[in-house]
């Protein structure tokens, strides 16, 4: 069998990108930072996206749709906000094609220029605020908890399959409330909404955080974030979740009357998850043969591959594998027959290895005199033999024990990658040679923050919640500091 | 309580915009000819989504993403279909904002020009197929069923709320295939999985046809449509699958091995309905009171409100009603109890019903101590009492009965408008007077067509399936015609 997938050590990046495309997640196209998400890769977001809509909608929160363009001025009403965005945002400025009246063929009709350019949306904080300020009056139309399921388009200079692509899918919470205790309250919910979804469902373990001041969402007050930690030791972004206080409400104007018919601007919320942690999910637990999936949000939880030679038992196989695909079908398990002739045994099996599939169950003559099947569990490799009586209680609790031990291999591995440093060289060393977060003091300014990214290319990923106080002194600059933060690189 | 729904005698036009605002579906927004799809309106939406979806993946096919830009070479590859979509096209040329050094504020940075423009999808055909290159290169490739959800942009000059807007919110089915008759029988399929859909769920009847020559979709051989009727007698497309031949594959260069390994073309379909339907669904069934919602797509199918005064039976009313709310739900119903205590049961009973809610009950303390429910139906405004025993059985059934009956009702109208024309002024009188689809006989040209449609605004909505044969003579022309086919002023 040919060895299609560079292994971790020889390219990181290579088998990382390998992963995504042999895996059949995704694809280039042929627009520049854009990618194709293939059928594999839509049905495991789906699988992604339908668990978190459920976990929006059990605490409250509706699906609405915004506009996919912004005009041009609106970006520029909340100063911190254009400026963070500006420099990434594609511009339609056209509204019309024409063919060339001198034979050059389809050209944009110059006279059907925008008078005002529309933004392709790189987030929806201001035509959404420009929307409540018509929504919102009294105090009995908050809180208000809209979610909406979009695409945005940021135009990125460097570009990585589901990681950083120039358009992304993703969610974006926004939320109006009547008080900045009710908002900041929304704000930690949702954080422990997404750390609860990435822990139990991508089996990855987060550490929740808040950002630096020069780490936050343009135009936010507080971002609050989780952060994980790849197969590399870098660490990685999987949601955010913003406090934005009273900045989109006096940007757009948004007033509402209290119980006490007192007029105060309206506090508010933001936080996002998007396509991103499918590239998160490939990094942190895949190996040298492809993906492995967690069985929660796997598109095919048990693929069944039927064996035999020439076509006289093959009915037999057919039958049973069908009436066992059927059972746990009907409970509740995502399975595959793959009763396909156009490929073998062994090509399916390395073909299901590639695509994570976490369990797999072999079928040959002899299983079905024995009443046996043959097992393989995809995160270890392991292979068992199941009797058929019973197989479906099996199945189903080996599909918990591999969530189960892929979440706790992943938290092994990340403890083991939380390391102190008190001095210069520590720091710089455990960056170059172990990777993964470091704790270290900081002098809690962003010049320093600053110096140490340009040097090492480390930054603050986040200083933990619920911190504990310790007095030290700043890794860098010796100066005092009273906590330790989190630094890594990252993606 | 105030009118606030202009009614469709008065203003046909007017009463339509008044459902979708306020009724909750939707707003405009600052954006030309875009709109906010509100929190009921998506749920509306995510009803017809869902269960589209379903369908589809019971049918084969996989969900995939594609990207929103089209580069502008791709767009002229097929020329039918750049003419036909290059008139309202959203450009993208730019791809970076900056401050203006002259102090003008946030403006375009002239420098970031792209080098091909690209175009805001309005159909992805060319992206697709582009694609589809690289995926299919033999017989066993094919066949490739993949849909798409997705928004997509056609810069329209006169938009309405969801029936035309310049964004809106889509699926598009892309198929390829191995033979033309493989083709053409996926296009039919699909067209009837439109037909089972805006009939049983959206309780819509619709004829099922083909387009003639002028009103197919740019770059397609043949045309299939459902098309619906509206209130006010004009006609409404509903849903359109196309069979492309190999004109995109050729655009493309698209080419498969067959199982003699002979080179060869592959063949298309592309398919589509959008949230125009939820337009369709608010005319086909509203009164001057509100929307109508069929039951089985419905957001909310039952509310249950209490009736109290003061405080003190209150807890009593509140406990029977989650009571009756959670057995409800257990059975699969959605149930909405609203103990809201902002407003009174008079203004929840018009709020309902203005949001087209198949079902009312009203529980005061009298109802129970009788232990019975008052149950109002939207769609008749019918009264009646339901003892509380077994009462979840005849809410199914009530529900049943709903759809049932606003299915038959529209039929019974649609059926009655459906009118034999066999002279100009017939033809003409029909249009004006009462509408409705005008059955007549065409000879066939399309200069016939153009001429009616500019003298009457009249248009071939369709030519049915399983037309009869009939001799006769073309309505305006005289020339000979071997069938009637289905005129109409059309939405």
């Amino acid at each position: 069998m040919s060895k299609e997938i560079t292994s971790r050590q020889e390219d990181y990046a290579q088998w990382y990108n390998d992963l995504v495309i042999k895996g059949g997640l995704a694809d280039y196209s042929a627009v520049r930072g854009c990618m194709v998400i293939k059928p594999y890769g839509f049905a495991l977001w789906e699988e992604m996206r339908d668990t978190l809509d459920r976990m929006f909608k059990d605490t409250g929160h509706e699906n609405a749709y915004f506009p996919l363009f912004i005009p041009k001025s609106f970006l520029s009403r909340e100063a911190a906000h254009v400026e963070g965005f500006a420099k990434e945002c594609a511009v339609v400025t056209h509204y019309r094609l024409k063919n060339d009246p001198d034979g050059g063929g389809i050209i944009v009709d110059p006279e059907a220029k925008l008078e005002e350019e529309l933004i392709v949306r790189p987030t929806s904080e201001t035509i959404i605020w420009n929307t409540y300020k018509t929504w919102i009056q009294s105090y009995r139309d908050l809180p208000l908890l809209i979610n909406q399921w979009a695409n945005v388009v940021r135009w990125e200079m460097r570009t990585r399959l589901f990681l950083r692509t120039t358009e992304f899918l993703w969610q974006e919470g926004h939320t109006a409330h009547a008080t900045s205790e009710e908002a900041i309250a929304e704000s930690k919910l949702m954080l422990n909404i997404y750390a609860d979804f990435v822990e139990n469902y991508m089996a990855l373990p987060v550490i929740r955080g808040v950002k630096t001041a020069s780490e936050r969402f343009a135009g936010a007050i507080d971002t609050y974030c989780i952060e994980a930690l790849m197969q590399d030791g870098k660490a990685l972004q999987a949601g955010t979740s913003h406090f934005l206080g009273q900045n989109f409400a006096k940007a757009f104007d948004v007033k509402f009357s209290d119980k006490q018919n007192k007029l105060d601007y309206v506090w508010a919320t933001s936080w996002g998850v998007s396509t991103r942690l499918v590239g998160a999910l490939v990094m942190a637990h895949s190996d040298d043969e492809g993906l492995i999936l967690p069985p929660r949000i796997a598109p095919i939880q048990v693929v069944i591959v039927p064996i035999y030679k020439g076509d006289e038992r093959k009915e037999l196989l057919e039958a049973k594998g069908k009436e066992i695909a059927a059972g746990l079908k009907k409970a509740g398990i995502r399975v595959k027959f793959d009763n396909n002739d156009n490929n073998r045994p062994g090509w399916k099996f390395a073909e299901y290895e590639k695509k994570g599939v976490p369990v797999r169950i072999a079928m040959g003559l002899r299983d079905l005199e024995n009443h046996t099947m043959e097992i393989a569990r995809r995160d270890t490799r392991e292979k068992m033999t199941f009797p058929e009586v019973g197989l479906i209680e099996r199945i189903e609790k080996l599909l918990l024990e591999i969530q189960d031990a892929m979440y706790r291999k992943a938290l092994v591995y990340r403890d083991a990658h939380v390391t102190k440093a008190d001095t210069w060289e520590e720091f710089e060393e455990l960056l170059d040679n172990k990777g993964g977060f470091i704790s270290a003091h900081w002098d809690g300014t962003a010049e320093t923050e600053e110096i140490i990214k340009e040097k090492l290319k480390a930054t603050i990923r986040c200083i933990p919640l619920n911190n504990p106080e310790e007095e030290g002194v700043c890794i860098y600059s010796g100066r005092p500091s009273h906590e330790r933060v989190l630094f890594a690189r990252a993606y």
